[in-house]
């Protein structure tokens, strides 16, 4: 039939029947083929019955979407998000659309992004040079916002773009990237915290994996051969908790020689993370209750000693390193204070000390990288080929 | 009990009883309570049995989830979100997170936010002054990204932030809100369109209705005396369905007289959606083919004369005015590119000719502000109101 190539648009009438083959289940036979949008298959990126690699679809941004492994990415993308939130509900979370743009600052400016009008005239408003009368930037994470909710409900999360500034290429790193945060009140026990997100990563995987069968399938036979095992070993076992000195003696114990310092008060780096999870047999690994110092100002303080640490977890998994970070939240006044004013943030952060001013409850929560459990669960190498529209360093396209 | 006053957090052991009371269904007979966080009630801004004003609460962005309208509006808020998604995903939609920041700035740079890294440092860095390498923004619709999936499947939607740098200080904007959009391939029909606008508003809602009955209650009875009888109308009805051209006839038929003019080519201002709405009877309005030249480029051309109209379609709610705005997109390749020539954009769009060069499909698509859908079924007059954190001109609180 003329016009009809490779990437045209068609429209057909017929009857879906059984297949004699044992390649698919139905096939369609077609009555009347028309030619909806055709395609120039000389002019067209993509080529019949050529497998393009991932590197080679992503300088296609508004057409990969068509090719087969794309397409199946974004089907399986849709039905995560859908499983992580039919998780959340089903648990009693609240969702919380925590905000965008946001004057707090808290995780240090040289990873921010700022926001103004694009035609604001500063000569024209100097008493008042931004557009909101305060810098403001896009927010690094939603939690502190969360924390908020947590003075209202037994358990909220949001989920949402979260952004950095960060001038690294990395295969993990995106300067847009979506997380999942919770928050849970009425809690002083790092396990609970711990607990929901060992139930979130394995519901949701297995939902996937019922739902989007084939699509998932598609990456674990092409993409990513053999990675099945892994997931299924991930979902079968009881994921690791060792705490963060244990981390460091499993280290120190190795015989393998690594780039960074491995001395308790070090943080973990991914060589280390990558180690850690091979020790536990490719299981998933919580590390607990790191070095106070190497915390932000809200972790709960343990008040040991002579090694000081806060109720801290990262949670590690096979091929990705730091999946999911969390902690108990420092609920205690006078000690939340002390360590607001040290860190020289005490009028920023007011309306944060009146949250344990008012009505104070112990609560806890974590923070997980969404592209980076995508990555988790089918395989793939780079971060980039797990978002519809990836932004990084000196690209952002469309 | 000493320190057990309003505002405080407590743990409270018990068992709960049938009421005896009509007022409520259980009570909780408490056999221990301990105050987890002390309040001291006369520095916490709310008073016990007094009932504030959405304004007075407004001041305080990070204790008022703590009041009881409050967290009934984040309910209705989480289950409505939650009844949107589960509306698409029944009806195949596949969720896409288009991107925050987007180097498109085609609906005029006025309004638009521009990103930047906080610590970036311009002189370092002349020939490539930008993070990104080129100007970015933070979007103000994700049409044109939920367009490029269009061509990969049969129906999409995205549900999440979107900016506009407006210095309106109305009780219908905000500077950061959140936007419904959805697309749908291989339709020829504004009717298409329109049924799925009116039955994601008659799903969602009557999801949350049932639902959130005690919270909606809440604001049926004490926010918006009487507004159930209007959304109990809404439901019960069949949108209405007229022209643009049929909407300036009736505006022009009126006795009312309007402040802006009612002349053919000219836009409908909010007193004119008013007018309509009522004169429909309160049931929302169905406003179709617009004339073309007060539609974006992206708008089908409907090719008649001599009254030129795009296929074009708004809907009015009572009270809210537009809730949601929809069109045809031009898919023919000529007439595209003519109009995106015609407006000097052919570099910026090279990309999105390319989504008609390649396999065009005939789509169609709308967006619906969430914030207006809250206010317009809970009677919520100003949109401040209705989000957890409102961003607008000269402020951003947290």
């Amino acid at each position: 039939m003329t016009g009809l190539t490779f990437g045209s648009a068609i429209d057909v009438s017929g009857s879906l029947e059984k297949s004699p083959s044992g390649k698919q289940n139905v096939e369609l036979h077609a009555k009347q083929i028309q030619v909806t949008g055709k395609c120039d298959p000389t002019e067209f990126p993509f080529k019949i019955k050529e497998r393009h690699s991932l590197e080679y679809i992503r300088q296609f941004p508004h057409l990969r979407c068509r090719t087969n492994v794309f397409s199946a990415l974004l089907r399986v993308r849709s039905e995560a998000t859908s499983a992580i939130q039919s998780f959340f509900k089903d648990n009693g979370f609240i969702q919380i659309h925590t905000p965008v743009i946001t004057s707090n600052d808290c995780e240090g400016a040289g990873e921010l992004f700022q926001v103004e009008p694009a035609s604001r005239d500063k000569q024209q408003d100097e008493r008042d040079p931004h557009y909101f009368s305060v810098p403001t930037y896009l927010t690094v994470s939603g939690q502190l916002h969360l924390e908020v909710m947590a003075g209202a409900f037994p358990a909220v999360y949001t989920f949402g773009p979260t952004f950095r500034a960060e001038n690294s290429q990395s295969r993990r790193h995106l300067a847009e990237f979506y997380m999942v945060e919770a928050e849970i009140s009425f809690t002083e026990s790092l396990e609970d915290v711990m607990t929901v997100m060992e139930h979130l990563f394995k519901a949701s995987t297995e939902h996937v994996l019922t739902h989007c069968a084939e699509d998932v399938e598609l990456f674990h036979k092409f993409v990513a051969p053999g990675h099945r095992g892994q997931v299924d070993l991930m979902l079968s076992r009881k994921f690791n908790v060792i705490s963060y000195t244990e981390a460091i003696d499993i280290l120190n114990r190795s015989s393998q020689i690594f780039t960074f310092p491995t001395k308790w008060g070090c943080d973990l780096q991914t060589e280390h993370e990558k180690y850690l999870v091979k020790h536990c047999g490719n299981i998933p690994v919580f590390v607990t209750d790191y070095p106070y110092d190497l915390k932000p100002f809200y972790a709960r303080d343990n008040q040991d000693h002579p090694r000081h640490t806060a109720a801290a977890v990262d949670l590690l998994v096979p091929g990705v390193g730091e999946l999911c970070g969390g902690s108990l939240r420092e609920e205690r006044l006078e000690i939340l204070r002390s360590r607001i004013i040290q860190a020289g943030m005490e009028d920023a952060y007011e309306w944060y000390l009146q949250l344990r001013q008012f009505g104070s409850v112990p609560h806890g929560g974590f923070g997980m990288g969404f592209e980076r459990y995508l990555q988790c669960i089918l395989g793939v190498d780079n971060i980039k080929d797990v978002i519809p529209f990836a932004r990084f360093s000196h690209s952002c396209l469309l």
